[in-house]
């Protein structure tokens, strides 16, 4: 490949296709650390991780490199700031990976990185060592060559991702001076499929709850008392019944009010994609997938707030029978919100309504677990159409710009606190099996995302007077 | 108290004013066995508990006594068939009892009877021993005087009621012939309250289901397929709640079609009973009590057939927050019936309910566990009216007549397959904390209750032609 024009020198380039081993043999370091961030016993070898990261910062000449301590696992942070006029992209990531367990399960040693074919097999080689290494292989060729980067860029990575990513969440509201940045980018999301690089434009915010209904003071005789003490069960069934309908609908009232519409063309561009419901049910061992309304399916995952009940229980649950009126029944509800509900007063409307169905007799509760805020970016902002333009040159592909059912509530936080775009740019393939025993990154994403890195930092540059939105 | 005539000789009456305390010892030795079914360590002295009964029924001088093999712990027999033309009264007890713990909150040793006021303490004093011993003594007292049985005695006892009774409704059935008698008469439930004996003329039958909802062959992530795969839960939620209405009407078609109707004159007597609601709520530790529709509580739980959903489970059930969609949810419903309902009825019209219910995107599977048929004797019925009359006069107090919420398997089993009325003429006082520690039996009601057998038996035999019904 060469670079039609603008800063890049060829020797960036050159730099990048000559040094794909050393790149590895520099990642494969920092996988085999098990930086294990949810057992204690590991917590040497995160420490050890985020030592070994900051050493790489400062080897490829970032400045200001430093362990930033939120209490539990440091944040690592490196900056180069000499760029003036241009745009100061914060990247980041993690470097905290799953558990491997089930060890029996997998082929290779999950902490010996292992190349088979094209892949390379190691815990945490796409979540996320590989994905956000390939953004500091692109920095040590601009800063090994040309001695520059085409912008100003800050680096942070939290070891604190797989248990709840509480430190960072805090360091960003408290911090947000020291973070400024007029973008943000982070690669640690996958492809729309093996063939289709994908920018993820929307993620969805999230609202947990605990509802208990509470009965007699201890378990009765259904016999003895059979209808005449209200049964909690019963009482929690006539509740969640009237969550949804059968058509996936939400029935809290005033939901909907503020979701934002899917536009006609978006619709198009998801209606245009090649989704297979039938892979998609077989993967879930679903009989089939259902959808809210007259929406289809990958929009009501991808576009609509969806609601479940995730776990429920009161009573006997034992073999054989038990003939009682439960004293307790109880449910966990997860809600996920699409821009622009606000949690808070998603949280209200639920509280209320849940409050509305109780019956006489018994005692309805519902307590509120934290929540998230929805992330969007348009499609048509600066930095995601630049990003996507260098990605399709670097890869050679046609970018697609897909949504997420699921939620990363960092890019929300950096979104809402720093008041900029993210541009969610994944270098992950649906099927590396993150969190999963044999997790594998493609090799040609980690070498073409590192090109891919390098070209969307100086597209940022080119056009500078643009990117303030 | 005399007796103002018939067969009775005053023989008999001062027979047992003489003999209370040899009465008592008897039924003493009798307590001390430990014979609890429940605990395989007991099995001993459960078996020592049937030969006690055994020597007890043979010193009476009741006939062709004998163990009789079921399987599991036997049914002690024994009969005096010598008064032709006179009515064959079928007598049933069980001499096995619930387990004591737990043991420190006994304030008497739950297996030394020990007297405090009117009232004898230990395990087995209300439940049963006391109470079918008093049948025992009334025989005795006759055959101890006059030498013979005003009517046709069978005895049965069996040692597994507290553990389910299973061999004894398999032999009831299988030997019908051999227990054939005109009328069967119990003495193992409770007055109304203190000063207001009861005959329970009404029971509830039972059948019980396990619902298995069955979605996505694993737990999935519920931002990743949320509003794109049905979940269990809330398809299980949307079946509970319709079983039954917010004013408790159960919702299965046909559900009330074989019910029989309250008889106005019934309601009347119910409405006249001084039930204390309060009282019951109390004691459940409810708010309040419920009723279905226009009736009253106690007129519910008594006369109407009730529905309970007695354990439900699905998904996460731990602290905090997991966001899923569960694979599978489940709930477990006993239903109560009264007369004239078919269990197996019953039981096809859930499963078509329940599967009616199903939405497209999950399995719904209804498990059905065993079943009891309801039990209703006519007040009016010739053993009933008789039984009532002679327990006023012995215990000097007015007979109330009342329906349990509550099941008796065997009773049903002996009305449905011996084709004849049972009387549940009860001893035992509603404080008398039967399964719990610190059991008590009455003493008056002890041995007025074997006054009040003595008079019964007579009664039956004196207008013997109306006994045919």
């Amino acid at each position: 490949m060469r670079w039609a024009g603008g800063f890049m020198s060829q020797q960036v380039l050159d730099y990048i296709a000559k040094n794909k081993n050393h790149f590895l043999e520099s990642l494969k370091q920092v996988i085999r650390l098990e930086s294990i961030s949810a057992q204690p016993a590991k917590k040497d070898q995160v420490l050890k991780c985020a030592d070994l990261e900051t050493k790489i910062l400062k080897e490829i000449g970032l400045e200001h490199v430093q362990l930033i301590s939120t209490g539990g696992y440091p944040l690592v942070y490196g900056d180069w700031l000499h760029a003036p006029g241009k745009p100061t992209i914060l990247i980041y990531g993690h470097y905290d990976v799953q558990p491997p367990e089930p060890l029996d399960l997998w082929k290779t040693p999950p902490f010996e990185p292992t190349i088979v074919g094209d892949n390379l097999y190691a815990r945490g080689s796409s979540d996320n060592k590989g994905q956000h290494f390939s953004h500091l292989c692109a920095m040590e060729a601009y800063l090994k060559t040309v001695g520059k980067l085409p912008v100003n860029i800050k680096v942070v990575l939290e070891g604190e991702e797989e248990v709840g990513g509480g430190g960072i969440d805090k360091y960003v509201r408290e911090h947000g001076k020291f973070l400024a940045c007029d973008a943000v980018m982070i690669s640690d999301t996958d492809w729309f499929d093996s063939e289709r690089p994908a920018i993820s434009y929307s993620l969805k915010g999230l609202c947990y709850f605990e509802i208990g209904v509470t009965g007699p003071s201890h378990d009765l005789h259904s016999g003895l008392y059979g209808g005449m003490v209200r049964n909690p069960l019963q009482s929690l069934s006539w509740i969640l019944s009237k969550l949804k309908n059968e058509k996936e609908e939400i029935l809290i009232p005033g939901f909907y009010d503020d979701v934002k519409p899917i536009a006609p063309d978006e619709r198009k561009d998801i209606a245009a994609l090649p989704f297979d419901a039938n892979k998609v049910a077989e993967g879930a061992g679903a009989s089939r997938l259902i959808s809210e309304g007259t929406f289809s399916s990958v929009e009501t995952n991808w576009c609509r707030p969806t609601l479940d009940i995730c776990g429920m229980w009161g009573g006997y649950e034992g073999v054989g029978s038990k003939t009682i009126i439960p004293s307790k029944a109880g449910a966990k509800v997860s809600i996920r919100l699409v821009a622009n509900q606000d949690p808070k007063k998603i949280e209200k409307l639920f509280v209320n309504y849940v409050k509305s169905l109780s019956v006489d007799g018994v005692k309805v509760e519902v307590h509120t677990h934290s929540s998230g805020i929805p992330f969007h970016v348009e499609r048509e902002n600066f930095f995601v159409q630049k990003t996507a333009k260098a990605y399709e040159t670097a890869l050679g592909k046609k970018m697609v710009f897909k949504r997420l059912g699921a939620s990363i509530p960092i890019a929300a936080v950096f979104q809402s606190v720093l008041k900029v775009p993210v541009v969610l740019i994944g270098l992950g393939l649906p099927d590396d099996r993150v969190h999963s025993p044999n997790e594998k990154m493609s090799l040609p994403n980690f070498f073409d995302g590192i090109k891919g890195a390098a070209l969307a930092y100086e597209a940022f540059a080119e056009e500078n007077a643009k990117f303030k939105s």
